[in-house]
């Protein structure tokens, strides 16, 4: 059995066309238009990390994606404050629009209406079920071990959970989970847990077309999973107003264990807050902190994306094939 | 398909000669001898929850399992603070030592000696490395999704993490997923991730067997799993002396509310703390804390252990069945 031969089956693949029931994550600064492009052409669905809404980058990087079907995400609370950015977004009919952490109601009638499909990452059922309730087409079910911005439930549990008032209350809806997907194992399992398909950060942020300092993939390769925080030391020193509920999940360093339990000491240090954006600019993980999740401690080397795709889809494929084993069958 | 007439196969059901592989939590106070002997029955390997190791409740519990092959468990830390306990469970030859929540080298040996399987329960990378070194026979990565205490990794990481450390350094140590684990779905995908069984707490604390009354119950089947929180407001109300690393995840309610932030202004008010101590021994959800896991999201009744059991490997046992459809074969 190849892997290259094989195409995945799910309800994700059916509705959006694809190989791979796998989406990549729309990391802001790491996730530009080379990349999700990668992403699609190797049988997925790319997405291009518009973060806190650059204009300016997102032509660039929407330019570098070329004729490639690849989407956008935006961190919704940011992008709110300049909500025209995302017309500029739907004017080039991305094949979806993704938003997370924050309301997404009142963006939902507009992505609609351009006829792009919307996907709402949330981090609670609650949540869940309000961006059912606003038309998202998708959800996507972000654990706390995820890279990144996030909040506290796990993957292990909130996808069920999900899964369970989705299917009560809105069949229709796919759902997505995301956080410490890194392989075929965790592609596998998450489809046992009641998803139609994944939706993969870190791991593809180690990944040759992401735009993520040599210095910053290698602090990740060589750390365990053991060595990861979430924590707001990030947010604090570049001044970035994140809602309290949300955390992101980084590589302990010096600058976490100086500044994670003394945050109003952080806010008073202006010189610690520019070491921080300065080591951020020169990619310097010891100074700034590398971005990544749990799934650290399952990534060892920084391949194209089209080796950790297909890698990740022939693994699952052979848990699969095998799974019926387990059951004595 | 049958759930009855089917048994699962997997290193542990070998190992360990059950039909099933699922291994009940040694949850102090609510795993007593009759619930762990119903997990025997059921197939899988019943555990009495050792917990503080008070030996008078030990015998008292043992009795109550009667012939059935039950293991027992401890919290090493403060097992270790009176070990004569351990040497009297071992006389009973049970099933299983399991250790959590401390260093277990200095007690291996001995188990070893009695005969009796040791079984590790462990939070981090790190941690699982030092129980293999010190000669467990299984051990079991719990997730933060767990009801009671734990640490911070999650599940759906520290899983697979484990399994590859495992896999290149002591490929014939077990390895079982803790914390999450409610139904089928969790177990099958805790087998895609790597592991070898599951070890289930939440779910089977919510069995018409476990010593848990029937508020704290009831309080959990009305929550989603949105409301659970990792604390030390417990511990600190009780006056135990939990090292520093390990919070226990309960259900939020307003003791929570009021002590989470303010752990100094509980420990100097002895009225709060006996008032906790008195809504513990009564059960009563609203002044003691309910101790389960984000599982309780997927808990929505309390049946006898057997149907659990029984409920949770037909489920399992149906999406391994069909898991190839996935894998497009
Ligand atoms: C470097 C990095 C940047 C991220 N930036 C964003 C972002 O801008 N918007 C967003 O919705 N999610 C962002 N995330 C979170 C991802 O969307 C996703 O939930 C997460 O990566 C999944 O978990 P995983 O990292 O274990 O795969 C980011 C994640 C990483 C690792
Ligand atoms: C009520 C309760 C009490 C627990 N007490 C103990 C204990 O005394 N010793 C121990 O090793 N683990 C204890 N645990 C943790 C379990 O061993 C196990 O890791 C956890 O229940 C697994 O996650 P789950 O609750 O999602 O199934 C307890 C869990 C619960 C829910």
């Amino acid at each position: 059995m190849s892997a290259h031969s094989q195409a995945m089956k799910t309800r994700l693949t059916e509705a959006f066309d694809l190989t791979h029931p796998i989406i990549s994550a729309p990391m802001a600064f790491a996730a530009g238009g080379k990349m999700a492009a990668a992403v699609s052409h190797a049988g997925g669905l790319g997405l291009i990390g518009g973060g806190y809404g650059n204009a300016e980058w997102l032509a660039q990087e929407f330019g570098a994606a070329g004729n490639a079907a690849v989407g956008c995400g935006f961190i919704t609370w940011k992008m709110a404050e300049n909500p025209g950015v995302l017309d500029l977004v739907l004017e080039r009919k991305p094949a979806a629009l993704v938003l997370s952490f924050g309301d997404p109601a009142p963006f939902a009638p507009r992505i609609a209406e351009a006829g792009v499909p919307l996907i709402c990452q949330v981090q609670t059922l609650r949540d869940a079920q309000a961006a059912a309730e606003c038309g998202a087409q998708v959800i996507v079910a972000q654990g706390s071990e995820a890279g990144g911005h996030g909040e506290r439930r796990a993957t292990f549990t909130l996808v069920p959970e999900v899964a369970d008032w989705l299917a009560r209350h809105a069949p229709d809806v796919l759902l997505l989970a995301a956080g410490g997907i890194a392989d075929g194992r965790g592609l596998a399992a998450a489809l046992m847990l009641g998803a139609d398909g994944v939706l993969v950060g870190s791991r593809l942020w180690a990944s040759a077309e992401a735009k993520v300092s040599s210095a910053m993939t290698d602090a990740a390769i060589a750390a365990t999973g053991d060595t990861t925080i979430r924590s707001k030391v990030m947010d604090t020193a570049r001044g970035l107003t994140w809602p309290d509920r949300y955390t992101a999940r980084v590589l302990k360093n010096p600058v976490t264990e100086r500044w994670h339990d003394d945050l109003d000491g952080l806010r008073a240090n202006p010189a610690a807050q520019s070491d921080w954006a300065e080591g951020w600019v020169a990619g310097d993980p010891a100074r700034a902190n590398t971005f990544v999740g749990e799934a650290t401690g399952l990534i060892h080397d920084r391949p194209p994306v089209a080796q950790i795709i297909q890698g990740m889809v022939a693994e699952a494929e052979a848990l699969l094939t095998r799974a019926p084993g387990w059951a004595g069958a």
